[in-house]
C-alpha cells in the first residue's frame, strides 16, 4: 500500500545525510497520506544507505502499525501528535543539523534578523518549553504535545520550523517536500543568525515588522508575485 | 535573440549552487548586452538544475519582457536600477552567501582589514540606508535606488559590492563573469573579517589607507602590474 | 594472522581522512582481537592513500611486535594502557578533529548541552590531567594512565570519548566500528557545543541529570527501545 | 630546463585550489633547484585548471626571467628574498587561506595552543612587522626582508610558516612538497586556535614550553621516533 508515497519518503529521508543536515541514522522524516490519513515513516536506527521503500513503516494516528517488518522511527509519536493537531501538516522532518541544534542547546529562539529567514518563517523560531521529568514515561508523545503548545493560536504552516528545546528542530510542509526544503532554510538560517549574532555580541535587532510581513507575503501572501504565474499583459 | 549571452548567463546561474553560493532556487545573475542596451536576467523560482538558456528573460531597462516565456526575477527591478545609474556595469549578481547575509544582518559594512579584501575592493563594503516602509509599494526598484545612493560620486566598479541592510549582497562587473568573481570574493572576505573581528572582540583596526591603496592600484590602477602583460626586459 | 581483523583495522583507518576527522598522517584506529588478545594497529606515520591491510602491525599487550613489518603507530602504548584497563574495550580511535582538539586547546571538558550529546555519552567528555614532564620519558604509555584515571570507577562505555588536555581526542567501542562512530559524534557535538557557548558567551546550563539519563537510556539502557528489536504487539 | 621541478611545482599549485587553500587565482609555489640555484615559480595570474608545466617561470636569485613566456607571480621578489637568506629552504608556498589570513589580519602571531601546533612549529607562528608606506615602491621585496627579520637567529625550518601582517602566510620546507604540506597543517591550526580562543574569551595559556619541545622533538629531534625507521629489536 501508499508505494509511491513510501518511495518519495524513502528518498526524502536518503536526502538528510546527503545534503549534511545529519549523519549516522539520525533524523527522520514522515509523510501523511492525504486520502487515507496513514503515516509513511522511516524505520528506527538503520542506516540511509541501505534504505528501500519497503523498509518504510506504514503507522496509523494511534501509532498501530498498519504495514512494514521494521519497527518505526522512536520518534514517531512526536510526528503523530503534529499530524493530529493539524490536518494542513502531510510532511514532517526531523533533524540535528548542527546549527539549529545549537541553537536549541541554548535554549533560544532563532530571531528573525533578516530577509534570508522572513523569505520562509513568519517571525522567530519558537523553542518548546521545558518538559518536565514526570512526562518522561511518554516522552516522545509530550514532546509532540510541547510543540503543538509552542504555536497555539497561529498557524505553523506559516513558520514551518519549531525547536525542541536542548534538543533539535522539526520542519513542517503540505508535502514532505516542501517539509525537507525547510529543514534547509532552517539550518542555512541558524547558521546566518549564529554569525549576525557574534558580531555583534549578542545585540542584533530583529528585522521590522514591516519587513518581515513585506518578504514573507512576496512569496507567500495572497499577492504574492515571486516565482511562476503568468507574465504580466 | 542574445542566444550567446543567454548561454553564458545561464552558465553563471547554474554556478550559484554548485560554488556554494546558494540553495535551492535563492539568487541571480544577469548581464546587459553593450550592442542593444537588453538585459538576460534568470527567471524567478526556478530550480537551477533544469535551467536551460532558453528560460533566461530579455527585458528592457523599463522592465517589459522583450522575450522568454517565464517571469523574469523578482529582483529584476533592482538590477536595472544598476544598470540604468551605471553605464560601465554590464553585470550583476545578487547571492545569499553565508557571511555575506550574516554582516548584512548584522547592518555593519565589511571593514577593509587585509589584502585580501583591498585586492579587489576599494575601501569597505557599503551597506545601503534603511528603507522605509512606505517605499515597499516598489520594493525592488527602492532597493535599486538605495543601491545607487550607497555609492554616491564613487565608481561602484572600484569596489564592486554592496550589502542591502537586512538582506544580501550585490556585486557588480564590466562582465557577468566578473560580477560572479566578486560574489566569490566577497564572500571568501567576509568570513575572514568574521574570523579577524571574533579574534579581535570587535576591535580589529582597518588596515591604513596606504595598503590600501598600493594593494588594489597593483592589480587594478594604472600601473597595475599583477597578472599577465610584457616580460620585462 | 589476523588477516580479517587487519582488513577492518585498515578500511577505519582509511575512514578517518575521508570522513574529514583528520588530515595528512594524523590518528590512528586499533582494534583488540577478543581470542587471542592481540592487538592491530596502524603503522606509525603512513599516507592513508597506500595502507594496505598487510601494513598493520599486530602487537601484545606488552607492545612487542607479534607480525608487521613497519613501526607500530607511536601512540601504540596509549591504546594499550587502555586496553589493558578495560576488558570490555576492542576498539580505540585517537583523532586530530578540529573541534574536539580545540576543546583539549581550552583545557575544557565538553559538556552536555543537549541530547544530541545524551544520546552517546553520559555526560560530559572527560580531560585528562596535566602530564607533568618527570613523565614524558615514557610519554605515550602515561598519556594512557591519564586516560584510564579520567574514568575512575566510571564504565568508559557508557561515555566512550576523552579529551586529553592540550592534544586531542581518543573514543572507545566494544568494536572498532563503534569506535570510530563514536569519533563522528564526538567531533559534531563539540561543534554544537561551541556554537552554543558562542552563542551564549559561555553561559550554557548543562542538561538536568533527568534529561540526559532518559536520552542515553533510550538507547543504550536495559529498557532501551532505539533501533530495531521486536514490533509491538 | 629543469622540466621535473617544473612538473612538480606545477602540480603543487594546482593543489592549492584543490585542498581548499585558495579560490580563483590566488597563492603561489615555488622550488629551488639545490644544483642550479634556479627558482621555478608560477606564472601570474594564470587559472589554475590551464596550468602546465611548461607554464612555469624559470627566474634567477635576482629575478632575471631564465626560461618561461610568462610573467612570474608578482610575489617573486619576497620568495627570492627568503630563498636567498636559508639556502636550506627549498620550497616555499604562499595562501591566502582562511584562518591563517584571519590571524594575520587581526595583527596577531598564532599562539602554540596544543600537541597539533607543537608536532609541526616548535612556537608560535610570527608576524612580520608593519611596512611603513615609504617601503611601497618595492613591496614585494620588502616583504621577503620583514619575513627574514621576523625570524633573526631561528632556524625557520623549525618552525616553517610565518603570517605577513594584513595579509597572508607563507610556509617553507626543504622541499616544495613539504612547504604545501605546512601550508595544510598551519589553516588547520589556524583554525583550531580561533575556536580555542573563542571557547576561552581569548585567555587561553600556551602550552608549556616542555610540551612543545616533548612533541616537536617526537617528530623532528635527534632521537625523533614518529614515522618509520628500524623495528626495535
Amino acid at each position: 500500500m501508499l508505494e509511491d508515497l513510501k518511495k518519495r519518503v524513502c528518498t526524502l529521508n536518503k536526502r538528510l545525510p546527503s545534503s549534511g543536515l545529519v549523519i549516522l541514522t539520525w533524523g527522520n522524516v514522515s509523510a501523511r497520506d492525504p486520502k487515507t490519513g496513514l503515516v509513511v515513516i522511516k524505520p528506527s536506527g538503520v542506516a540511509f544507505d541501505s534504505l528501500q521503500p519497503a523498509d518504510m513503516v506504514v503507522v496509523d494516528l494511534d501509532g498501530k502499525v498498519i504495514e512494514g517488518n521494521l519497527m518505526p522511527s522512536t520518534d514517531t509519536p512526536t510526528h503523530l501528535e503534529i499530524y493530529k493537531a493539524y490536518p494542513q501538516i502531510n510532511g514532517i522532518v526531523h533533524t540535528h543539523s548542527t546549527y539549529a541544534v545549537a541553537w536549541a542547546q541554548a535554549q533560544k529562539p532563532i530571531p528573525c534578523l533578516g530577509t534570508t529567514h522572513a523569505d520562509s518563517f513568519k517571525g522567530e523560531i519558537r523553542i518548546t518549553n521545558f518538559l518536565p521529568p514526570k512526562a518522561y514515561s511518554d516522552y516522545e508523545k509530550k514532546t509532540g504535545e510541547a510543540i503543538v503548545s509552542a504555536f497555539k493560536e497561529f498557524d505553523p504552516l506559516d513558520c514551518p520550523a519549531v525547536l525542541v528545546r536542548s534538543h533539535g528542530p522539526f520542519t513542517f510542509g503540505r508535502t514532505p517536500e516542501a517539509a525537507l526544503e525547510n529543514s534547509l532554510i532552517l539550518e542555512k538560517v541558524a547558521q546566518m543568525a549564529f554569525i549576525s549574532e557574534t558580531l555583534c555580541q549578542d545585540n542584533v535587532p530583529a528585522v521590522s515588522k514591516d519587513l518581515l510581513k513585506k518578504h514573507y507575503e512576496r512569496k507567500h501572501g495572497e499577492s504574492a508575485y515571486y516565482g511562476q504565474r503568468k507574465l504580466p499583459k
